[in-house]
């Protein structure tokens, strides 16, 4: 998906609502794991990989209109093995043909050596289940992240400030400039890729930081985790991080798919995506025409 | 494995190489996929991951005399798909059963927040198929790195100052004080773990930062890449990085696994380990008592 197609959506559904797809089997509605078990074919044994698949598609189904993007973390299918992946890639091709609309972010923080980066690029934007996006950290510099920027119509969504607590370890480092680490991310990137294929990932818990990121990449598209559970406010990020294009992509996880672990589980998860949706709009209004 | 078991394995084999299980599937010999393609039981059908799956087999028996570690780089897997990761596994378990004295670094260069890089760490240390390290981006900070030291005898490998081209564009970013961004994540992560449970990527092609690396890290392992195709020299690397425990690890993959794509690849490959090995045993001798 490209640029343009992506901004439309936003305008369409008066949503920059990104779902994430983190679904820790811990936290998988029991009614989900029953019905799952209750579905097997003759044979088939239980596998946590298909309480899971079946837990995404219920929570894609329901949120699906409230929301222009998702977000599945690897780490969560990979945890389960080779079975995990297989069920990534049954939730990325569901989507891909349910809801072609939507933009898909494989959330995997990949960086290598360029020629192992090309082979993480190969994983995630060639064959069946294609995102649209991968996020990658920008620790090895230009050769890890450059493999992933070859694909037309594909995106790098590159870490620059994270929202985690470990974020001021490294990311606020200072040279003799007084430039940070985050900061010299956002500029030299800039030579690798433009706002139509790169995205960075800002996060939300450091709301007036968006001034300072606003003033090294004014039109590009910002990936924000970190509102809801993780404590960042969606107005503060509005009104510091938002551009004429919107130019952000609010994410959203355990506060909408774990939002209720009963049988409304699916309805509740739409509840809570479509109340952010409804606040997306307003900030919306207020800079799109 | 703990520290003073590897420290035992490197003594008894006069050894300190890693070989790097990174097999391109573009490169394997074309030997090893008729193998594969004969070997099929009926109905089964032919897949990229089975002749991975066979080649890494035959490297393992024709090194294992040579080399204390194995280091499968992920990437090489996952871009086959769930059936890559199937082969990941096997390879993994394949070395654990016929090998269990060798080290085995899961090469992933993972890192993500706290409850994320939990899952992470369950994919590479629980389970059947358990690697004894996996390398770790440090960009996101101490709750992306934490959640792999918390199993008992498994290690990470953290990322410092790297052998690409793109290691130069961050990682030597310098602070006020003059301290390098990979000098501050080597004293910063000094923090959260040991030598018994820390080591650190260091790239061989910058043969004289190892003195400098060796002020802030007397004792840990050093995991040296580059040595072979990328362009380091091992002696380099021992003069200035070796410490009275050896205190390097250091990793060869094209230079051995792909030496040679006749019938003879196996033999060759164990032939440039055997050569590695033999200038590491003159380089140990000078050091270790």
């Amino acid at each position: 998906m490209n640029r343009k197609e992506l901004i439309q959506q936003i305008r369409e559904k008066e949503s920059f609502l990104c779902v994430g797809l983190d679904p820790d089997i811990k936290k998988i509605p029991q009614c989900v794991i029953d019905e799952c078990k209750a579905d097997l074919d003759d044979g088939e044994e239980y596998d946590d990989s298909l309480a899971i698949m079946l837990f995404n598609q219920y929570i894609v189904d329901a949120t699906a209109p409230y929301c222009v993007a998702y977000k599945p973390n690897l780490a969560f299918y990979e945890s389960l093995g080779a079975n995990g992946l297989v069920a990534y890639e049954e939730t990325v091709s569901y989507i891909r043909e349910n809801y072609p609309n939507h933009f898909i972010i494989a959330d995997a923080k990949r960086g290598d050596i360029g020629n192992t980066s090309k082979m993480y690029a190969r994983s995630f934007f060639e064959g069946d289940a294609q995102a649209d996006a991968v996020t990658v950290a920008p620790y090895m510099g230009e050769d890890s992240v450059t493999p992933f920027l070859s694909y037309e119509g594909k995106w790098v969504v590159l870490l620059a400030l994270t929202s985690n607590k470990g974020s001021h370890d490294f990311q606020l480092m200072e040279d003799q400039e007084g430039e940070r680490l985050f900061e010299k991310v956002l500029k030299t990137s800039q030579q690798w890729g433009s706002k139509d294929n790169m995205m960075y990932v800002v996060g939300a818990t450091q709301g007036r930081m968006f001034e300072d990121i606003r003033k090294l990449v004014p039109d590009h598209f910002l990936l924000v985790p970190g509102v809801g559970a993780q404590g960042g406010s969606l107005q503060e990020v509005c009104q510091y991080g938002m551009n004429q294009d919107c130019g952000l992509l609010v994410n959203s996880s355990r506060g909408i798919i774990f939002a209720s672990n009963g049988e409304d589980f699916a309805e509740t998860a739409a509840q809570k995506a479509q109340e952010l949706q409804q606040e997306m709009a307003v900030e919306l209004r207020k800079v799109m025409k």
